[in-house]
């Protein structure tokens, strides 16, 4: 297992929302994710870059807030990197209600690098 | 990868969550972890069944009602399955707010059987 999982996992996570937010230029995020990468966003399913990117790209976020709650790291056996992150959105409208997230990576060494290959991002609304 | 990742994954967390609930019988948990499994439950860190199973036994939950919001899985490329359920936590108490959680699970193969290896539960409590 990899003993600087949190390290790993901290700055990947930092940078992956730092290219997230960074306008116009969310292509950045592409060269994170590996071929075999999978995301499931809000329950729909993507596979690979193209397809993976062609997504992120479509997310509106303009005068949203990131917040996040807890960020939490393990090593895998087989030295990957799982992350487990819970937050806020939040528009600049004080009218709209904060929108809970959850935001989860398994990350695998390639080499010297670490990639995405499994995502998943839920908005965890619920009716109360 | 695994073909079976959305029926072995929602198995997993319906025979997870019954055993979790069955009273006083919380120790039948135990055959689902790996003796390499990690669980990391609010921030604190727990390594391999004894240590997990110590902490399980010792959670209360009388009283209080799991409601799922959504649970998504993933097959991970070594034939794994990579599970993230967001729900609420309610007690009986109309005058207590729901809690929601977010509850992450990384699950392998070995012979026949999936075991957990990663596990990160976290109750999503936000300033709002």
């Amino acid at each position: 297992m990899n003993p600087k999982f949190k390290e790993i996992g901290g700055l990947f996570v930092g940078e992956y929302y730092k290219a997230f937010d960074a306008k116009n230029n969310r292509m950045n995020l592409k060269p994170f994710y590996h071929e075999a990468a999978l995301l499931t966003f809000e329950g729909q399913e993507f596979q690979g870059p193209e397809s993976i990117l062609q997504k992120l790209m479509s997310i509106q976020s303009d005068n949203i807030e990131r917040l996040i709650s807890s960020a939490d790291y393990q090593p895998t056996i087989d030295g990957g990197i799982f992350c487990t992150i819970s937050g806020q959105l939040r528009t600049v409208s004080e009218h709209d209600k904060p929108m809970p997230f959850v935001h989860t990576f398994l990350l695998k060494p390639v080499g010297e690098n670490f990639f995405v290959f499994n995502e998943v991002f839920r908005l965890a609304l619920h009716d109360c």
